[in-house]
């Protein structure tokens, strides 16, 4: 069973990664086999290759995740609360976003899913 | 498939059951087959009844929901962080959780997830 220091660990390397723009160091949170459901209702990105491309695709839009509020940490699981600024149309704006985390016994990540849609981007 | 608008409002409706304290408000978002998993990591409450039973005695501690940040509407699903005050051992405190809902096509909530655990209980 991962512990509540493996899974925020996971979630704030998660963080760090996009604050780097290093999409290996995002990869490397994940199960070889896991699943990418971003956002939730999209085709899912399945295993290293698939998530390796989608965050090379994801950060080289720049964004940066800001977290709002704690990290909640239940048995085997973690969810989080954060938003992405950016300027988009001559605005400056926010997607607001929940992501939650479905970790393996080994304490790496085997599902991830992001729950947005358009009416979570706001002006800021 | 729900609509973004019926989704919103099964979370107010949510919310707004717990500010009255009305338990059958909150079960009446509920489908009659749906799965209640609070906190996630614990046996499933499945079914009208058992749910009811679930929420009679959550809000019989007198627990409300402060929303923290809008609510994520992706297709078919909602996400939303809030926290709940009480008072604890003689001391303010918070618990903070993220809900998942899973809506079915009639826009009724097939499950509910919460994650939270013993870390997200904090002071003031």
């Amino acid at each position: 069973m991962a512990t509540p220091e493996q899974m925020e660990a996971a979630v704030l390397a998660y963080v760090a990664a996009f604050a780097a723009g290093d999409p290996e160091q995002a990869v490397a949170i994940f199960a070889e086999d896991a699943v990418v459901e971003d956002p939730v209702g999209t085709p899912p990105k399945v295993g290293h290759a698939a998530i390796r491309e989608f965050y090379q695709a994801s950060m080289a839009t720049g964004a940066k995740l800001v977290l709002d509020g704690p990290i909640r940490l239940a048995e085997g699981h973690a969810a989080f609360a954060f938003h992405v600024p950016l300027h988009f149309d001559g605005k400056d704006m926010e997607i607001h976003v929940i992501d939650t985390f479905a970790f393996n016994a080994d304490g790496k990540v085997r599902e991830m899913r992001a729950f947005f849609g358009p009416g979570n981007m706001i002006a800021k």
